[in-house]
């Protein structure tokens, strides 16, 4: 059973005023919660579809997967985002596998894709809903495709730099650079070679498993 | 005003039939129809909200452009096919631009956003539309993603050469190394370094303003 502060991340979804009292309580009855520790995957492709996920806690990644095993990151989720890729069979025309994983120690409500499809089925408010949340993660993507076809990697890599301090709130990144080729859709070697000119020209200190940005002006003029 | 064979067009929007009379009057006052000579651009980003495009005849491609002139095509638009992302003022959410240029002499039928706005904002039927052409969109940008971050430059230049061959229904390409670099985002240096590789191969004979494929079994190949 969901509790009163869960209720709360109800009101992320814009639709929920809009639905009768039996409409809620079928929705309230049949949410699950679902917890997931720092690294484990929370949904794999269309073939795993497994509902809306709302987050309570924690942080996601969102991600695409090549045959050889090559990822990059599509966008992440954080406390109160919604997340619709995961419910894909609920989604008409999509075609694209996305993956999910746990970036930090996670806490979701999951509502799963078929009481989502059957309030979708016969609710405007539900559809444009799905609409506005679709295009937005369009959005994501689209910046991410121009990030990678068309910004030097010098750029990219600043940019992911900045991120990474922000989300953390910190100057020192825990990361390895395999994981940050990961995140940017490089190899590794690549990001070694762009860190060591970065630190070479005193933006960054690089240590055994952690990145200290050193100077954040200079990373923040390569990005503009 | 439009005839009888544009009618039909509009069977295309599968929220067609569920209109009510009075609906389906006011969109037929309003449709526009316009015409495009080749190399011209339909619609150029997101200050340009034109509408809902109906492709009655021609061919149109859609792609992004960097800040320095680069472009990805994302997709191509045939006869009775519709594109929304032309609409993109009706669509809340979006924040990218794409770019639209017709490929051959093209005829569209147009739905003004402002027109789509009002239908759909009440009617599930056309909000059902705009998820599933959004979505299908979606996948098309997810397909061209996977394949400049994940596949190989051969295995690309290859399903492009042969996807070309498929459209224009001819062995024979008239399209210079320039053009296909922007189709397929990359540089005309690159393009012409690997089509030198093809030809050398026998795959392929390039000749000044078109190129000749030879030996479209050992292209296919590549592609898988």
């Amino acid at each position: 059973m969901i509790e009163g502060n869960e209720l709360n991340l109800l009101n992320r979804l814009e639709f929920w005023t809009k639905l009768n009292s039996r409409e809620q309580k079928n929705l309230i009855d049949n949410i699950e919660k679902k917890s997931f520790p720092k690294n484990k995957i929370v949904y794999e492709g269309l073939d795993d579809c497994k509902g809306l996920i709302l987050v309570k806690s924690g942080q996601l990644r969102t991600f695409i997967l090549s045959e050889n095993g090559k990822e990059v990151t599509l966008y992440r989720l954080f406390e109160d985002d919604v997340c619709i890729m995961s419910a894909s069979c609920a989604l008409n025309n999509i075609t694209f596998d996305v993956y999910i994983e746990a970036e930090k120690n996670s806490e979701i409500l999951l509502i799963p894709s078929e009481i989502y499809m059957r309030l979708s089925e016969n609710n405007i408010y539900v559809q444009k809903f799905t609409n506005e949340i679709t295009l937005s993660r369009f959005s994501d993507v689209m910046w991410i495709m121009e990030q990678v076809l068309f910004m030097s990697f010098d750029k990219r890599l600043a940019i992911f730099l900045l991120e990474q301090s922000n989300i953390e709130k910190s100057n020192t990144l825990y990361i390895t650079h395999e994981d940050i080729a990961k995140n940017i859709g490089s190899a590794r070697e690549v990001v070694s070679r762009m860190l060591k000119y970065f630190q070479n020209e005193g933006y960054v200190k690089t240590e055994r498993g952690n990145i200290l940005i050193t100077d954040k002006k200079k990373l923040l003029q390569l990005t503009t």
